[in-house]
């Protein structure tokens, strides 16, 4: 019997979220290298964790309910995207201790190939005068998990989503509802995301996100390089100016590497539509990051080229603001502020080029949305977008 | 086969908490109209959460040992009494980040009708002089999971009892055991709540308890009164103050309403017991809060008429003391002293009217009380009850 | 069908680490009296922790993978070795705030015969200037689930091992696997461990490493007595102080009674193998833990006679380095430092002296060990091992 909705999880159901494996036959006609399977994890950091498994022709992504409806890894073909986290994850939240006092026990917990950070805020911790941790490093979503998951199948369309709710509570605080869907399609080696942040509340209120997109090998190699129509360009802090000149070039592995943060401004189109790409240093093997800039308007480069074993990784992170503590990006307007019952929403898509002529597609399509423009690049951070001294 | 007592929850057993229905074959004759299902909750915040539901004639009661034997809900005939807390509920100690250092991590779980605020401690967070945390919002115990949990039938008084052990322990301080015993009865709108708190140390103890019992619509609606034997009300602080004249009636609903609380006194009979009621604005819907001042000498109303979707209710709160800091309610001598052995007792219980005769009757019942007493009502904060300036 | 090795638990393995029971017939030839039963406790502090009990012979000793690899509890024959925690464990590290703004969490979870602490840091929380925890007491290793149990079987020499990885990681710091092997041997009255502790960083580390090795009644009674093979001892405070003349001789339970901490410095064989023993007030039980000082130099005793219901117990604690804050014996030394890759090695084994002959080998071998030598005892604390004023 073919299905068009299926809950997959559901908090008001008593049964578990047993091992379960939808096919194609219920998947229906047309959909005969899909499926879906769901598992609950045993033992570990794991522990707990609920992992949803989404196939459609060459395209597998592992779904993470428990972790905010991040994206954990993604396979193309047999090839495995993501990266090599120290962490063996995917870590339950239970083992993340995302409040203690230093503000970094979210890095406990990092290994996806997709987080976001926010919603009530993201960026570096921030505390109050006395020293008290009042942000978190990233703040709470990833480590919220899902209440309700439903798979949805558009055969016309040849296409799978899955639909996750995530709610970021506290009573008398913070009431924002993330409804997430990814979608897949057959054919198209690339991953849709539609997020929607709503204010549940019966007050205005402000929220932060941002998408912690992170590659390791083999998009990233020693020459890999990072391509976008960049506005701006500013380097983080005075570590991140030392590479200004490298700064959308990659090094190989270097142990004890401190990772180099670079601030963008990116051109859209009319809409605000646009695309940053990261190629491998042969241009036969690429990832975009497709993003409108009206939602994202802040894109931080995280280059983080350390010893393999440390987590040889970059991020492209697409963001409603830059990473700096909460205080800081609100003085600057850097928020989205929602009316009570008001949604904001986010539309971010990850195409993967499997070979030098897809690679070469995608930075013509990136040369189009520069123009003639050069970006502004400052060897220095500014106060404007950089916590400085 | 009939049952008289039957261990639902032990830890020492090595299977789950199965999903489980004892019925009126188990529970034997005159029991036709009560039953007892047990099931551990799945996905979301809830994750792992075992609920006991027992139903008892008209009355059905959502019981959450795994948060403390704490009452998520109660339904009388269909109606569902509770109210709506912005997290969705009933949230696991394991997402709920009790020790975070602004110590308000508290409220992440606040959901349920019945929630205990102790052992150690309750009432607002207290930090040393460093600004570091000592003392939590409300203390441990709504989010300690019992170790047991055992169902007792009483057939020829027609009830059912379901009885919990709640240990509140750190290796070198806290060895506290709060042994919870709800009882129903057939025909009965109420709920009988029996604690025994024991101090199973060598050494002398202190505690601190109050039953945090929280009601929306229906019974909280914009009208709505609360009548008590009063001795004595003050408010909380200049918020509090601020409302006084109508210190004992409810507002509608308003988006960024900030919370009232008043502390009260009230008049017990010779024995100490006393009688608390909120009545809906048509004086035909109620619910009582029964209680012994010996027990539980301080009482606070909790006012919190914002927005239903941030929290529209109020709070019954008898305690051993005021929700104020640690210390400061430890100075003024409001804490149980436990011998080592010691136990102290603590009887409450829930009574609902459905009609306007019934709510009449428990009006009544607290004029009674009362006498020809006039409540003496401070306009301000006084020192002896609230933290000033 | 016999089993050489057996996976028991695999974070990768989609399967929850059910009840199960391997008999003679899987452990074979000659294992007759040996089995091995691994399960998931349900309810309480104890929910989730998964168990391995093994028997070979007379010693059964109950494993916490979920705990680090900590042993629980040992019985030989009939008698339960350990000790007696307020806290109702095995607890899951879920029920554990390790990182509280205090720093003592830990204290929720303290209740094995035997719990590592360590390997970033151990000993006494330690803040900086703020007041903000930087190291929590004890560390992070005893509340880190295993991702892999194996169990193997070596029927010549009558030997079951359970061997299990643990790792401590956070990303963009600690980077520290450790794998643990404990033995036991058919006809032996001892559980052998061996722990290999690897920084699988690419840059340098640091670790620290102290067995918490825990006993109560019986093997702790009035009149019991610690014997080793001393070269020097120094109390660590000016409370141990009070008690150096009788630092080797327990007390009877005593209410209220503040734990008193020893430091000392062994003298080991031409490898650095030693012996210390703890004998009962007959002479005739005992309790020996056998180590090297060239990868243990630093040994603490910890006494700690107060009530019963508080927790009698002494600890036999070998380390890396003396319980203080992590700096303190950063200063001195007292770490281990590791290269990428490089793996440091612990062997420690616990012997159960079950009469007067076996008490009396004991004591003689450590005899054997001391030599002519005189152990130094300080009155007071001492600035290179202690924190002083």
């Amino acid at each position: 019997m073919t299905v068009d909705r299926l809950t997959l999880l559901d908090e008001s159901q008593p049964n578990p979220a047993a091992d379960r494996r939808i096919g194609p036959d219920e998947l229906g006609d047309g959909m005969a290298d899909c499926c879906v399977l769901q598992q609950r994890l045993h033992g570990g950091l794991c522990d707990g964790v609920d992992v949803i498994r989404a196939k459609c022709g060459d395209v597998t992504l592992a779904l993470l309910p428990t972790r905010g409806m991040g994206i954990w890894k993604v396979w193309v073909g047999d090839e495995e995207i993501g990266w090599k986290s120290p962490n063996r994850g995917p870590v339950h939240p239970k083992f993340v201790p995302l409040t203690e006092p230093g503000g970094l026990g979210w890095l406990d917990g990092f290994d996806e190939l997709l987080v976001r950070c926010g919603l009530e805020s993201n960026g570096a911790p921030e505390f109050d005068a006395s020293g008290r941790l009042k942000f978190p490093l990233h703040g709470r979503i990833a480590n919220r998990p899902a209440h309700r998951v439903e798979l949805s199948v558009n055969r016309s369309a040849g296409e799978i989503s899955l639909t996750g709710v995530v709610e970021e509570t506290r009573f008398h605080f913070t009431k924002l509802r993330l409804t997430s869907t990814v979608t897949l399609r057959r054919g198209a080696p690339r991953v849709w995301i539609r997020d929607e942040v709503e204010n549940f509340s019966g007050s205005e209120a402000e929220m932060q996100l941002l998408y912690h997109i992170n590659f390791g090998q083999p998009l990233l190699n020693p020459g890999s390089r990072f391509v976008a129509p960049v506005r701006r360009v500013v380097p983080r802090d005075l570590r991140a100016a030392e590479g200004i000149s490298t700064w959308n070039r990659y090094a190989p592995p270097l142990a004890g590497y401190a990772e180099e943060v670079y601030f963008l401004e990116l051109i859209g189109d009319e809409s605000g539509v646009t695309q940053t790409l990261l190629k491998n240093a042969n241009d036969d093997r690429g990832v975009s990051v497709h993003l409108n800039t009206r939602q994202l308007p802040c894109y931080t480069l995280w280059k983080n080229t350390t010893a393999e074993a440390d987590g040889y990784v970059t991020g492209l992170e697409p963001g409603t603001n830059f990473p700096n503590p909460r205080s800081f990006e609100g003085q600057r307007g850097r928020v989205v502020k929602l009316a009570p019952g008001a949604i904001a929403a986010f539309d971010v898509s990850i195409e993967f080029h499997s070979d030098s002529e897809a690679v070469r597609g995608a930075e013509e399509a990136i040369s189009a949305l520069r123009g003639l423009d050069k970006p502004e690049i400052s060897e220095r951070p500014q106060s404007d977008w950089c916590v400085i001294g």
